[in-house]
């Protein structure tokens, strides 16, 4: 019944390819669009388009910056830039700072490998954290990606090819997460924790 | 980290606004935008204003349409305007169409009464139903509101405004749903399948 609503219909289209949008939310978050005023649908535009044009990537890190140089943690006074933590996303960026206490800088791969879904070592910023590595500056590496089969082969990839330099690599601890229940945990968890387990 | 970046904090107020969007969900929605081509984004705004242009109301039944006047419902030929199924939203229209079999017209109420969110009846299209019974053409009006306290109140307020017309008053019937399984239905369902069991 939308071939009579072809305006409907392109936004309908356009709707389902944004991510994390159930598709049998699709027509109710059109209907919002088109129950807002026409200068409040304009706003969320403007503030697409302007972000779009506005945000690009560190030179360095590959964080998102306003500038077109070098974002703010790569420019910011106090930071180490002789360790790098090397994560997945600008969200587990992100996680890490809320988290707080790391005082060093960082490095964005903008995924991790998978071959299933196509995503090689050229599809990542690796290139560039090799470079980094390689002007000779960095002391310490640690793997923040992700604990899935992906984030770890990304992070055994990279090691692989870091070669016989003098730095130290690390990666986050595995184990139980805090607040949590050994009850409801995965045997891998428990495994990995009680392997890991550290001086009381 | 965000107040360096003005353009993506905009950007993720914007997107915090539309529904049905996990919270969790709006920085990687707004990756997913800062990761487009320009053009891309462009036309996905495209699509959302000109939808907010292009997409009205129905003048009777408050469906969308593309014209001013009135939907394709409305001006179908072979449509008997004379039944009126009185649905909350667009999507119930939408359900009930793809269901089949109805040959008459719809009202769109646009939601339902609802006092603990604000919503009274000058917020709903009832008084413009009433009028289109005052009409005195239509003979049948069948509630298609949800099986929910506020549909079925919603039902119940327009009922009791419809004064002593003759017109045939039904609602949708309840009852198990197909492919269902008895042993899974709450104790309200089973109640209204058997108080309102039917000859076989």
């Amino acid at each position: 019944m939308f071939q009579h609503l072809p305006a409907l219909q392109k936004l309908v289209n356009q709707l389902r390819h944004v991510p994390y949008l159930a598709s049998k939310n699709v027509y109710r978050v059109a209907m919002h669009f088109l129950t807002r005023d026409e200068k409040q649908v304009r706003a969320f535009c403007d503030a697409l388009i302007e972000a779009r044009k506005a945000v690009k990537n560190c030179e360095r890190c590959h964080n998102w910056t306003d500038n077109n140089t070098v974002c703010v943690i790569c420019s910011q006074g106090g930071r180490r830039p002789e360790v790098i933590c090397v994560v997945e996303t600008w969200h587990d960026l992100a996680a890490i700072e809320r988290a707080g206490g790391f005082q060093g800088v960082y490095h964005v791969l903008g995924g991790a490998l998978s071959p299933l879904e196509g995503i090689g070592p050229d599809d990542l910023t690796i290139t560039s954290l090799l470079e980094r590595v390689a002007e000779g500056s960095v002391r310490e590496l640690i793997f923040a990606t992700n604990p899935t089969p992906e984030g770890e082969a990304t992070a055994s990839f990279i090691a692989s090819k870091l070669g016989n330099r003098e730095i130290t690599v690390s990666k986050l601890a595995s184990g139980v997460p805090t607040g949590s229940s050994l009850e409801y945990m995965d045997r891998v968890t428990i495994y990995k924790a009680l392997s890991g387990r550290q001086p009381f």
